[in-house]
């Protein structure tokens, strides 16, 4: 893959904007790998990305980052751009189960993730074998009624030590604490192992079983103070039947968990997700 | 198709029903067309369904259920023996929507729906010229909050006049009276515009699009007297984005609607939809 | 809906393409409803689609062309303005089997199609009735071995008169004269019941079933002189199993084809679709 | 899970086989967990399969087959009774790519995966570390064309030394000799990149981006002497559009590919793959 910068813009809608990001993206020499637009027509707001060959460019990401913030007050646009050599940075919260685990490390591994996994820091000690043969730190750091504040304070610590940009609770079964989600906004990715707003909360295939539903289903969302109820990012689901038991159902939703998870942190690595309200545009290929 | 009956059973599971029933059938020189059988491990039920040749047996459709009434008594069977030489009668409700409508009739018409299309009771006279070319009786039954009890009452009065065997709910948009999904339990079908049990009552597309939800579906299920909580016979869904407006949502879900609508009425029709509790056995082809 | 134009444009790719029409958009005060841009990387190929509110334009829609010409001209771009407000005129070509036909009639009726149906063309006169019932003219131009030259005149002839701006073979069953496939490239659109490549030609349900696959599907595609063989639009593709008798087969596909030929034609009549060489650009919403 | 034995037949359909078997398992105490049946109409074939608790039973797993064979002699059953106690032996085939191999390893870990994966035979030794993670022996049989009698001489000799049931391509991208594809029939299955019977031979993806196809899929079957033609036992599909590469398809490719692999192996481990002719019968749950 060439190197790009991601140009990614939110701002109320009016006319011209493109014309002035696209004039400016031609008189810096700009090739344009991807383009995607998006007005919300409802809200009168305006989203865009773009995927730029950085060798095309005259300016570096300083430069450009430089000349563009003035056009970005102008419109009064929320912005960032990233460079696609500078990955993000994952940190993996698990638990016991490792199928969203071992399917994370395995992508990162064959070089098929665009991040990296930085650390994994589990409430258990079961995992540390599968994931110190791929090389990759892991901190179990026990979390019990009793310890809940120090434990979420030492895994906030670790966060930052390795510089994560990014935490991924992949099947973690804790609750963060409600001022790590406002700090983290936008940063804290889950999977739910329910089609939501189906099924909050605790044991989703046992309330799927239990209402009877025909298909079941994941769903990858960022992580609000209110459980279950941030912005989703991606769902799919897998069709069951009467002769499915919930452990059936389980076998069956893990391969959509892993799938729908690692699908929805391919987005958010790639600067595809724009947050707006309680919603997200996905610019997915 | 050649003419089958089909025996549909269920009882408390134990060892030699199938020996039983099918050693019957055999000794009655039935053919078996189709056999399933599903087995409740929680519950500890049986159910089956087995379709047999009319022509491969020695007896009729009277002398056939008069013999078996032995073993089903045995073995606490709930069951019964259709014809399908007599298929099932479907009185339609409708309001001013046309889709779900439109598309049983023409199945029906073109021979595909393995049911008769008895009659339709509109709450609306819209859908009258359409219903009408079907040369299908149409009956405009006006529903008013002051008018509901007697509205309701002329409804199951046309329904029992037209010796109607199953309602089936094609985007009504009324609640029907307590009483009268007691009286026909089992045999009221609705088509609900959401993924259940996402979504219940009024306006889901709205509620969907709130939600930002990545797929949106539908719900076939039989009435009972908690609104859109009755046992699921078919779902599905379909895929959406942030592109896609409230209005979008409606266009790609009526497809989805009308699709669910007629799978589910389908295996109604031909006795592959057995209720236990508020959950179904389903024994699709 | 609000009027819009659309425009769609391809050509070699180089930078400052998108500057110069949304430049040129903005001076013309348009407001940018959707846009979608496509590079082809391989073939350096650029793609663009752009649907503009009418009313925000400082011209109308010749005056637009007019002044777009010129910055067309210097890109060597194949583009085209359409207007919202012009739909686009079908001619749909049927045999005896009414299940697509059918459903693009409903749609159309319902206000779902964005086009007119202009007129039916049918090599039988069975559908003539249901046809009629929507005040849609109805011709019966039967094709034989010999009458064949005679017939495909005849229905150009119809074609002509009535305006119409696609070709839609609604299961038509005919194989077009070369020729036609020439005068009409990129105009016609045909539904093949199978999942194209797979089971070119006659009968797929039949191979379909010989070959035990476990999914059958339908692929709408444009139609050029090679049987089967032209740019592909959409497809989609149902689950089945060894329970499934060809009969079964034909029931089940005809829902995909109908919904894939809708699904089709849509982007067709909204301009959403760029043919380039043998393959297509699909800009769906 | 309950041990259980399976029961697995094929035969000339005629009355009474139901009877004789059902009547044979009850008088021999056995509880039935879950019974099929499939009646091919169009061959008069008749497909039977039953998992019976063998706790239940009055006979061990040889006094059951003792009895059977009468049975099985006056229907001339294909037939045969495995024991879940016994798992199936499977004998991976491996080259470079890693994730079809991980995939099956990883599950196989977890305890899902009803068999036991005996020996990795791998023609290329990239994929020795991760194999031997799992204490599992990983064979490097190098195969060049010259080498080729020889080369899987050595690989049979191996899956022989491994005493192995099953063959598994976990795409070993080496086409296995004729002789061997008769010495193994019923017992090699093949995983191929794409929806069969589209884009046989070599480079699958290269073929679908060449022909423009939205969906592309992946076929898990049986290895005959003719390339990519065996009996089909699960496929799948995945949405693609004009903005993916070829590489983004093998990405999303590889998805496909090993799920669907899965879902065939584990059917076939479970005896759920009934192989007439050149199709299965798959009662899957």
């Amino acid at each position: 893959m060439s190197r790009v910068f991601r140009l990614i813009i939110s701002c109320p809608d009016q006319v011209g904007i493109v014309a002035t990001v696209a004039g400016f993206i031609a008189d810096e020499g700009g090739s344009i790998v991807e383009a995607n637009h998006h007005t919300d027509a409802m809200n009168k707001w305006f989203f865009m990305r773009h995927e730029i060959l950085a060798g095309s460019l005259n300016d570096d990401l300083e430069g450009f980052k430089t000349k563009f913030a003035a056009i970005a007050e102008r419109f009064q646009m929320d912005w960032q751009v990233t460079d696609s050599a500078q990955p993000k940075r994952i940190a993996l919260f698990a638990s016991k189960e490792s199928h969203c685990l071992a399917d994370l490390l395995y992508r990162w591994h064959e070089g098929d993730l665009p991040g990296e996994v930085a650390c994994v820091i589990a409430n258990h000690d079961d995992l540390r074998r599968m994931v110190e043969w791929y090389d990759i730190p892991f901190h179990h750091v026990p979390v019990t009624p009793d310890t809940k504040p120090e434990a979420f304070a030492k895994s906030q610590e670790l966060v930052a030590r390795y510089d994560a940009d990014v935490i991924v609770l992949a099947r973690y079964m804790q609750i963060l604490p409600p001022q790590m989600c406002v700090d983290y906004a936008g940063k804290v990715i889950n999977i739910h192992h329910s089609f939501l707003p189906s099924f909050v909360g605790a044991k989703p295939y046992h309330q799927a079983y239990e209402r009877g539903v025909k298909l079941i289903g994941a769903t990858c969302h960022y992580v609000t103070e209110e459980l279950d109820a941030g912005p989703i990012i991606e769902q799919d689901v897998i069709r069951v039947s009467h002769s499915h038991s919930i452990d059936d159902m389980r076998r069956l939703g893990r391969d959509v968990e892993k799938t729908v998870l690692s699908r929805g942190l391919r987005y958010h690595l790639e600067d595809r997700v724009l947050i707006h309200g309680n919603k997200t545009v996905v610019f997915s290929a």
